[in-house]
Order: C-alpha cells, then structure tokens, then sequence
C-alpha cells in the first residue's frame, strides 16, 4: 500500500506558503499505516500537474491530490485527473444547493464558475465540504490506482479528511498492519555517537524501525511498531527501549513528541518541592526566561539575576570585586560565588549561575563558547563545570541554558 | 531554467516535521528569478532516492538536494547522487580539520561517520558549513543537470544557502533577467490591516510587486523589482517605499530578511549611548535574554531583575510590598515602581518593567494576555501602558518583550 501525496498551487512552489497541509496528510496516513513515499508540489499547471499525475499513479496504490478545486481559472485538479482517467464530471446536487442558497442570501454574485465547485468526477464518491463550498471526491480504481482529491484551504481540508476521507481509507486498505510510534528523548549525546552506541540495533531493525533524529541541541529516536493492536505494540516498543536504555539510558530525559528538558524538569522540581534562582551573566536572562515557559513554575522560582556586566556581579549579589578581578569573570570562583550568592540572597534549595563568552570575541583570552555553570544545590558542596560550545553566539547560550537545566535533572535524581 | 528540489527524510514524509527548508529556498529562488516547477520529498530510502533524481534530472537544470549529509546510515543523498553521477567521494581537508578539531576539544569520541561529513562529490565545489559539519556541495555540469546539496539541519542550511549557494547561483544563471528584493519591516500592525492600507498599490502592482508576510508577531513587505542595473531597481523600490510610509510609516521599524526589531533597538541605544535594564516579572527574563542576542549590548546592558514572585519584587527592587497589595501586582502603580525602581538601583537611562498574566491561569481577576509595561526613560515622567494580548502563554510573553522594545524604539526618537 504505497502512497503519493501531491499539494497543488503555484504560491508553494513559490515559497510564499508552507505546505503545512501535506504535513497534516502525511501523519494522518502514518497513523492509519499507510506508507508515504512521496510528497510532491506542482503549480497550477495542466501540463505540469498531468506529468505528476502519470508519475505518481505509475508508483502508487493511491495517490491524494490537494488543493486546485476553487473556483479560479488557476484550479485545475479535477478536470486534469478526469482527463486522465477519461471520465466527465458530474455535478453534486446537495452541494450546489448550498452553493445557490449562499449566493442568494449574500450580496455577491454567481459566477459560472462557481458550478465547477460542486462538481465531481464521474464514478467518484464525492465527499461533503462542512466548511466550505468545493467538494472532494475518493475515486476507487479497480484497474489502476486510487485517487483521493481534497480542497486546499487547510480549514476545509482537516475536517474533511479526519471526518471522511480517513474512515472511508481505514476501511479499504484495512489489511494493512496498525503502527504505533515512541519517541525517546536525550540530551547531552549527539546523533553520531548515539547512532553508533546503538548501530547493531539499527542495522537489525524490523519492528520496531528506529530513526535518529537530530534538532539543534538533542536528539530524538522514534521507535515505530507495527502490530495487531496497542498491547502488542508496547510490548514491542518496551523491549526495544530497555535495550536501547542499557546503553545510554544517562542521556535520555524523557518521551513524547512535544515535550521538552524544561518540562521535565520543572516537574520534578514541583514533584520534590525544590526551589531554584539562577544568576546569569553570558545567558543574560535565558535561563530564567526557560523556566518561565513551564505554567506553574512559580511555585519554585521566585526570580534571580541578570549581571550582565561585573558591576551588576557586585551590586546585586555582592561578590567582591576583588574575588572577579583576581580570578577573571570566566572562571570556576567566579561561577561558584556567582551560585552560591544567588541562592543565600533568594533563600532557595537551588542557584545555578552561568558565566562564559557568548562571542564572537574572545574575553580574557577565553574563545567564544567557553561557559562556565555553577550549581549550589541544598547543601551539597558547591561546584563548576567547565564547557566548551562550539558553534554561534545563540547556540552557545541555548546549550548553556539546556546543559544547566540538565545538570540539575541529574542532580535531582542522586 | 528550471529547478526542482527535492527535501531527503523520512521524518518528512511521515508528518513529524513540516518542511520549512524547501519553503526558505524557494522563496530565494523566486527572488533571483529562478523558476521551480516541483518540489519533491522522499524517504531515507536508496532506491527511491535514486529515482527521484532520475526523475529530477530529465526535467530540470538543476536539483537542489536538502538533507541527509549527516553522519549516521540513513544520511544517504551525497552518496546516491556520487552513484547518479558515476564519481567518487572525496575530502574535504578545511572540513575534516574543523570536525576532528572539535572532537579533541571535546569529551565527545569521533567516529568513522563523522568523517563523512567531509566529503563531497569529486568535481563537486564544497560549500563550507559555517554552523555545523556537513560540508554542501555545487556540481556544475555541462552534460546535464547541475547539483546542489545543502545539510538539512535549517540552522546550518539557512547560512550557507544565502552566504554561499545563492551568489554561485546567481553568477552562474545570470542571464535571467535581474531581480533585486527590498524587505520592511513592521510591528504593530496586523497583516490585514497591513494589506488593506495599501490595497490599491497592491492592486497595480507589476514592478516592483509587493508580497506582504506574516510571522508569527510582526509582518514584512517584500518588494522585489525587476531592472536592468542595482541603481534602477533602486529608483523604483525607493518610490514605492515612500508611497507605503506615507500611510504606515510609523508601524515600520526597519529592513532586511535577518533583521530583527532587538537588532534595530540596540543599534539605536548603543549610538545615543543610552543604557537600559529591566524588571521582569511574566517574562522571566526574556526581555534580558533577548537583548542579549545581540554581539555588543554589554556597553549599554549592565543587567537587570527577574521578579517573579511577589517577594522578589520587593526583596530585590525594594518595593513596598503595601503597593503591591493596595494596587495588584498586575497594576499600573506596580509597573511604575518596578520600572523606577529597576533604573535607580542600576543607575541607568532607561528601565522597563513588565507584570501580567502569561496564563494559562487568570491572576487577580484578570485574564491571560493582560499586561502592564512600565517605562522610566531619563528625566521623562514615568509612565505604564495597559495591553491585551493573545491567550497563549508563549504568545503573551514574545509579544509583551517585543512591544517593550517597540516602545523605546518610539521613545528614543522623541
């Protein structure tokens, strides 16, 4: 069961919108375990459009069609598809009630090409548009390939892909496998050298398929289980993940496709009642601002510092100055009493301070990407740790920033 | 002269990603009056990867191949297209001095993939990775279609595509006729409200034409004139600028694809040598950290405050707590003292302050999206403006940072 998506309209291919809807199709039909393997973008184009017609259903079981059912001169995706199969159209009935009722109560007026809307190809099912006025249609294809063809606006197509075209696709490819997916997420590890901890399991991959995936500064791995129903599948997906754990269960903080070290780890400082302030000098606010994105993160963190410059080092968390000069502001003394005052001033469980060169200069003969974190936690010793971040100025903080809120998940869990 | 580009990644196809890649080059493209007649995506998969070029390549003179340049199997694109091409890899020693650099700087081990990402098509030019370490590649070829490669990381594809690719492509297909692109700037002014102040210039536009974007909280025109030299398309871009600031011109805070209104803002404090810190409450330090951003800010950006609960507000800007209870900390009177507050205690020219509701919770009867942002400027009286923002917790908090700074972007210049 092989699959095609192609979005129709010239301002995707002009880049003058995202083809958000072809993302929208394509989880969808995942979810179903329909197999895309193709996604293709075509302008309104009859040429054009019937070469990635011909091309697509040579190498597909279905192939959906979106966009180009308007009523403008530029949409042509019905009339090229009928051609293609040789068949008229016809018109929807209900559909071009609809259409007449709204133009007879509103003060515009009809035009002739506004029939085109309600009409569908001959031997189609036509499908009902609930928020708009052109219909889609599923045209079953004994003799060659199916084609699903849906309206453009993402606000006509997502309800009538969820609300019809989605059952009426889950009943004829029924015979297809259910898919079930896990994502894992780890931090602290980067994609080569997590891929090749885990190369065997890779190479040997079945059921469970793994993919790697690498965003700025993490990693993820969806594990994809196809199986009979949802209790096979965990059971699938739970073998593969303790194997994968044994391994390199340190860096992994959590699941989920939207979740973030953030998340997880305000939870667990709600969850053990440990309030936390920071001092930030090279993050300048970052960290904070990170912690803020957790609704109901104020029940931990009552505010802190920005010192951007030492003076603000001095003046707000009355570091003597001498102890900066002496020591230099990228240094472990400086990152240590930068943490240990934020905490004593704050009276919390936790201070985390970040000290380092952003860049793109250097600072006391410190290249850019040099941080130093400091972490006075309860009344464990307080200590620095020295990083070196490669890479841009606003990497170099959001990796300060990800590297703190990792070493206090760490910490949490001792 | 037609292009194709063809996104590589199954996570792609399968709607865990939306691909903004092929959407930022074809929008480049179109600037440099490139056409694209399709965009494709297709799997981590050998077999259809080569047939996607087989394809590509007959209809096209050239291929732009995003992704798959990384270092784990399933990054497969250079060496399918070597295979297409009947050419061997070879390294890139700049490249390869810049990974092996990095991994004896780091704790992390180097493995044998890592050099792949070194590599490149033999008679390919390598284009330098200024982000990441997967070398792009430009194959002109003179017996059929050109290539282009570009890592598939945005961060690392963004630099080198407009840095590196889009010069070669411009120089290399320069008999197109010439396009030269000016982009404004605006925020506080919706889209809508945007386009329909200069409807009818968007009516007639032919040259230069006027594409008006929304992101997520600001909006940009993009004019693109077509001309025979840079000093022509200058006249005609100059004209049409001045006709859109006679209606909007206020709303306008600057130029340029990678601008950014922090950007303009510090600029113009760093050049009237004005120095600026702030009291944070619902943004958590997001106004600090987004100064930050910016290479410099330390001459004018001494730090500032993270309030966020109540007792910070007093601890640290020695408020009495008596207004906070009397007036509501989501109050003008609260917003003022924490402005005045905040620029006495740092003793600088400008403090701004912001308390309010990021939600999704209301606060003191009032709703998410409600906001005061205080500002003490210099001697000027000090004065808090009252906002009504969108629901969303992230939305409320990026839009509070941004209006402040759109506030002393007007203040300065009084």
């Amino acid at each position: 069961m092989q699959t095609e998506i192609i979005a129709v309209g010239t301002e995707i291919l002009l880049g003058q919108i995202v083809n958000t809807n072809t993302t929208f199709v394509a989880r969808r039909l995942a979810d179903l375990g329909i197999d895309v393997h193709y996604q293709t973008v075509v302008g309104d184009n009859q040429q054009r459009l019937i070469q990635a017609i011909e091309i697509a259903s040579k190498r597909n079981d279905l192939v959906i069609l979106m966009g180009g059912l308007g009523p403008t001169k530029d949409d042509l995706t019905k009339q090229t598809v009928a051609h293609f199969l040789g068949k008229n159209l016809v018109e929807d009935a209900a559909a071009m009630h609809k259409i007449i009722s709204y133009y007879a109560a509103s003060e515009k007026k009809m035009t002739v090409n506004n029939r085109l809307q309600a009409q569908y190809i001959s031997g189609s099912v036509p499908l009902k548009n609930e928020t708009g006025f052109a219909v889609g249609e599923y045209y079953p294809n004994d003799n060659g390939c199916d084609f699903l063809l849906l309206p453009g606006p993402p606000s006509e197509l997502k309800p009538m892909f969820v609300n019809i075209a989605q059952p009426l696709l889950s009943k004829r490819y029924h015979n297809e496998h259910l898919l079930f997916s896990r994502v894992l997420r780890f931090f602290g590890i980067g994609e080569s050298l997590l891929a090749t901890k885990i190369e065997d399991l890779i190479d040997k991959q079945t059921n469970p398929t793994i993919a790697p995936y690498a965003k700025t500064s993490e990693v993820t791995l969806r594990l994809t289980a196809s199986a009979v129903d949802e209790n096979e599948a965990k059971r699938i997906l739970d073998d593969t993940e303790k194997e994968i754990c044994n391994r390199v269960g340190e860096y992994m903080y959590g699941y989920g496709d939207n979740n973030t070290l953030v998340e997880v780890v305000v939870k667990k400082l709600l969850k053990e009642n440990l309030s936390i302030t920071a001092a930030e000098s090279l993050t300048a606010g970052a960290f904070q601002a990170t912690l803020g994105n957790v609704p109901g993160v104020s029940h931990i963190f009552p505010g802190g510092f920005v010192t951007y410059a030492n003076s603000a080092k001095s003046s707000l968390l009355d570091i003597p100055p001498a102890i900066i000069q002496k020591n230099g502001v990228v240094s472990e003394e400086t990152a240590k009493w930068m943490a240990r005052r934020s905490k004593e001033k704050m009276k919390t469980d936790i201070g985390i301070s970040f000290t380092g060169v952003a860049g793109p200069d250097s600072l006391e003969g410190n290249e850019a990407g040099t941080v130093w974190i400091g972490l006075a936690f309860k009344d464990r010793p307080v200590r620095a740790k020295l990083y070196h971040f490669a890479r841009q100025r606003s990497l170099v903080r959001e990796r300060s920033v990800l590297t703190g809120l990792d070493w206090i998940r760490r910490e949490v869990a001792k």
